[in-house]
């Protein structure tokens, strides 16, 4: 139906989404909004995701019966978060068109190989070095300096998996603090902001890109997302051209988030790459004509990018552990799109919902 | 949490829906956003509500067993189409709350039965005539006039169990067409064009209504739905005030869909009312802040209402049958919006889905 037809999904076929949180609930809804079917692989049988989704086969992601049963019914496999086994998609990849590629998830599931990959591409990065004991930390500090985070490598997510070294932090303390495993020594960087674009390409190379969200961040885990960014067109350029350098090394098909330190002089370094729909992207669903959601759904599909369109500003804020107090001065707030992900239990830093505001028309 | 806070649903609380098309999809999608569960009671084992429902109960409408399963499973009940048993509605209504009330279910189930409703309420309709058999039939024309339409009274839909009186149709032969049932002869109105206004009432009273859509209707069906309307705003006052009359005057829950003539001379006429949400409201998800969608699941859970924000100006347009030849063009159209609603098989005539184009920011 389009370009690469014989790949192309049809209306009532099938994408399999690896991954049952909420981005695999949105995405669910927007395949659905396209009359494509979904089924999710989520050990959690209560997850987010199923709730929305045609099917869910509920088992751990190493579960080769499982594996197998997902890899028949799927017309195409994606996936919702970055902290799956290799060895699984890899199985998937050979049965199963399946986007974003296993490379692009290899990338992005080490903090050390995604800094090293950045860096072979020339693009800036915060100042980094690999930590896989104390010694090497020690060093580490010595080159870095003590303004710094030690992050896993691996495993990491919404501040978990972080300790932040300080005159005050024993060297032998942070290590034991982040689990004794390979990890990554990140020098702070003086920031003026912090912005993300959400890039999305479509499996013929065509990237497009949403306007740059600006992103507060507390205790490691997104609170807000504001757009426009109050940053400079020449400095939202630089980081769509950075997004396209990055997702055509990668022969990306699907959305990407990208989020960029902005520094006092305007320059960029990239904080951490996302081979998925991102939160930082939420926004895209009041403010856009279509959502970041759709977009990775048409990439994975085969089908056309919409052009990203942003008819309204507006602030995205994330609903975390006690904020659902709020939620009836939300719901009671007529100018405000309350979004919650259906998780019956609300926990302390857990991610519950979102909230969007409108906040006048886009320039055009 | 709200006003009627006794009654009023909480996050993961669940509604039930009654029937299993595009309506109750878009409604359970809508439900899901606000972290409700939806369970769907629908005979057809594929409907296009199910795929997006937390729970399907495949039986008919007035199957006891499933009404009772349904009935216990359900915190709260709304229905997606007003050809429902009001025997099952009336028995549901005994053990559960049920919005809109089987009051709006009755009057708005029988085209004489509202005609006289909305007389009684001093609102301008077509002139109307009821039909019992061929004698009274041609009382009715004899006091209409031929150019008038011959409906079932009850069950008719996008243009089903109508047929067109006119000089060269043989009396008899329009009673046979319609199938000889209880029937209504309408007289064409002369009509400058055709507005709908959604109405959403909360469980306390407070009416909110989004801007009027002008309808363009091919073969009964509707085919295009523009925002803003070409109508005056002492029409678009006029028509609000209807609606507020019309849902107060049945202590209303809900989204209701009312269709107006305008005449030349800017007067109204309504047309239909439909005590649900309407597709020449699909428009609100592409264009408003919070969608007619949203708007009736709120009102149902108890919850407030939004403001009915429109931020863009759109046309909606219904793919019908064949259209969906059009949907590869259509999905490489990078400013529209795709809709669609699972549907397995595409039949002449049949709502495959809608796209919506925004046509600029609204004027505020």
């Amino acid at each position: 139906m389009v370009e690469k037809a014989a790949n192309a999904l049809l209306p009532g076929d099938t994408i399999g989404i690896i991954g049952g949180g909420q981005l695999g609930r949105m995405l669910a809804m927007a395949a659905a909004r396209l009359g494509l079917k979904t089924i999710i692989l989520e050990p959690d049988a209560g997850c987010p995701a199923a709730q929305t989704a045609n099917r869910h086969i509920a088992a751990a992601f190493d579960d080769k019966h499982a594996l197998k049963e997902f890899s028949a019914a799927c017309d195409v496999i994606t996936y919702e978060f970055e902290n799956i086994p290799v060895s699984a998609v890899s199985f998937l990849e050979e049965n199963n068109l399946l986007f974003p590629s296993s490379l692009a998830l290899e990338k992005s599931q080490d903090r050390l190989t995604e800094k090293n990959f950045l860096r072979d591409l020339g693009i800036a990065t915060a100042p980094f070095a690999p930590v896989e004991d104390v010694a090497s930390l020690k060093t580490a500090i010595a080159e870095i300096g003590t303004q710094a985070i030690l992050k896993t490598r691996r495993l990491g997510y919404d501040g978990k998996g972080q300790v932040r070294i300080n005159g005050d932090t024993g060297i032998e303390e942070a290590w034991q603090a982040i689990g004794a495993v390979p990890a990554i020594l990140e020098g702070f960087v003086d920031f003026a902001r912090e912005i993300s674009v959400i890039a999305a390409r479509d499996r013929n190379g065509r990237v497009v890109c949403y306007d740059p969200a600006e992103n507060v961040h507390r205790e490691g885990i997104l609170r807000t997302s504001t757009v426009p960014a109050a940053s400079s067109p020449q400095t939202t350029a630089k980081a769509v051209k950075i997004a396209e350098t990055i997702t055509d090394a990668l022969d990306y098909t699907g959305v990407m988030g990208i989020e960029f330190f902005v520094l006092g002089d305007g320059a960029l370094a990239v904080n951490e790459i996302a081979p998925r729909v991102h939160n930082s992207g939420h926004w895209t669903e009041a403010a856009c004509d279509v959502s970041q959601f759709e977009q990775h759904i048409r990439a994975v599909a085969g089908w056309p990018l919409a052009w990203p369109l942003r008819h309204s500003n507006c602030v995205m804020e994330n609903l975390i552990g006690d904020d659902m107090d709020r939620l009836p001065q939300l719901l009671s707030d007529g100018n405000c799109l309350v979004h919650l992900y259906g998780k019956a239990e609300t926990r302390a830093g857990r991610k519950m919902g979102h909230v969007t505001r409108l906040t006048g028309p886009a320039k055009s």
